[in-house]
């Protein structure tokens, strides 16, 4: 990305290994995250930077430490690298693992390859080699599957629990999916678009909610005597959808907040007499992938639906527009 | 409190029986709290307003559908009214009880008498008179122990955990109490002042930390390798003192904030790549009287040494003059 809006697919010089932890993989294929579309529209700053964060590939070469893999193995791994040993993976953040790196930032995986820092902390092996019905929801699970099911355990989602999912995009969808899988006994998801709602309600939603700010969070009073939702995802990131999400969420219960932008300010007064309990942040996905995959791999749950759109890696810029112009809620990238 | 810096002892009318599930008690002691100041300083409007919520003492008259309760029974209440039998109250969450309401607002209990609504849900029974030496202890259980309690239990303090209490008031000491009884294996305390460092120390602190803001951060940092603490109380209510409360928690940890004033606000941003646990607001004190009460009752914990100043209630202006000076913690008023 040169600038704002500005998505280039260039050559690049192939990556090698450096660190004698690092893997180099062969993607087979990525995509473009929601998240990619903060720098696209300027909310974050985009100054000629590497993009991407979602992969799946096999393993090209290896570096001397590297014990757990081997080279052909397929793998996937999630936005953040992780050693997987130290006491903060171990206590379930790998997303704050203390040599975290952010794969957007420096590697980018909108690419033929990539190398993988801590490659067998950060790799999970898949099975076999996924077949291509198989691919989309494989994906899916390396951000979006993850996330949206980080937000879910965040919210404390669990049998009995009416739930509220805010954000009709991928993750909020995959939010309701993991809701759904956790037990959830009522499962409201926030969104105004057609399709969205559709695929909500195919993923587990049992009902509907189009109104925002104040009036959404009536409707969702109405729909829980008065008392609010046990748990409440928050899947988009804004002022006013992270304020509704507050609002949604009854007294002792639980909201998982797994977007944010920088201009969210939380008053400290509302959030103290909500009296509720907030969890969120990068979503540890490293700690999911294996059931993740699991799940998957054995045809349980079909996250790989919220991709309405695929294109070849060379028309990347045609599926950021899609996605800005919300043509598509997520883009596949094949290789 | 006619307006801020205003305090006086004024005659006002007996309360009586309003509604059948009030009980009238005649107070035994009662005192001025850590949040009186905010409007005391002008921090919080005032305007001819009745002032405390903490309170123990005689059940004087009661209601056609009191039954839990008899006229002279000795009894304690929190500083929230609250039915002790709806939905959230159930839930844990008395001080967001469906008919819940502030002591401090409406009833104003630095006072002889007080009606206290919805009796049976709010007053728990002592097991008898407290003598003198028990009276302190006892008292500090309306407020600042179950509100310390609280902010450790919502901290998830427990065995092995390294806590951070900041602030050194009377309920930063009782959380100090509180991580110490619910098995924490480190306890910083955050404290400036040596007599509340000394008390700290009585109560359980292992470390005291002076430093504050970044720099208090950078000290928790070098006595957790680096990390932070499992468990973070926040019992001041500041900015700065929010921040370096989120600065001071590990990834994955939890953050109990039992104080804040209005001006607060928490950067979603800064939340978010933090990574961790927050739980707050007006402490559901109710959930924990009955323990609390019983382990006062039985020797096991002195929370009443937060109480450095006793004065007559009439004196109650000098009481207010002493904690806004911090020459005293906490004053207690007798009757």
């Amino acid at each position: 990305m040169h600038q704002a809006g500005d998505v280039r697919v260039e050559e690049r010089e192939n990556p090698r290994i450096i660190d004698p932890t690092d893997a180099v993989i062969r993607l087979t294929s990525t995509c473009i995250c929601g998240s990619d579309l903060w720098p696209y529209r300027g909310v974050e700053p985009a100054d000629h930077q590497v993009m991407g964060h979602e992969y799946m590939g096999v393993v090209e070469q290896i570096g001397s430490e590297v014990s757990d893999l081997q080279v052909g193995d397929h793998v996937i791994g999630s936005f953040v690298i992780s050693d997987n040993t130290c006491e903060i993976c171990r206590s379930g953040y790998p997303s704050k693992c203390v040599h975290a790196e952010f794969v957007a930032q420096t590697i980018g995986t909108q690419a033929e390859r990539a190398r993988i820092p801590h490659a067998d902390g950060t790799l999970v092996k898949l099975p076999g080699e996924p077949d291509a019905e198989l691919v989309p929801h494989v994906l899916a699970a390396s951000d979006v599957l993850g996330t949206g099911w980080f937000g879910a355990v965040a919210a404390e989602v669990g049998p009995g629990k009416t739930v509220v999912v805010v954000g009709d995009g991928a993750v909020g969808l995959m939010a309701v999916l993991a809701s759904k899988r956790l037990g959830a006994e009522r499962i409201i998801a926030m969104s105004r678009q057609a399709d969205r709602q559709e695929l909500a309600r195919f993923y587990g939603a049992t009902y509907i909610v189009e109104e925002r700010g104040d009036e959404g969070v009536a409707r969702v009073m109405e729909l829980t005597n008065g008392l609010g939702a046990h748990s409440v995802v928050e899947a988009v990131g804004t002022q006013e959808s992270t304020m509704q999400a507050i609002g949604c969420t009854r007294p002792g219960g639980h909201m998982g907040f797994v977007g944010v932008n920088y201009d969210v300010r939380i008053p400290g007064i509302d959030l103290f007499f909500a009296n509720i309990h907030l969890h969120g942040g990068p979503a540890p996905v490293r700690r999911f992938l294996p059931d993740l995959v699991r799940q998957i791999w054995d045809g349980e749950i079909q996250p790989g639906k919220v991709f309405d759109m695929t294109l070849p890696l060379e028309q990347a810029p045609q599926g950021y527009e899609a996605m800005d112009q919300r043509r598509a809620i997520k883009v596949l990238l094949t290789l």
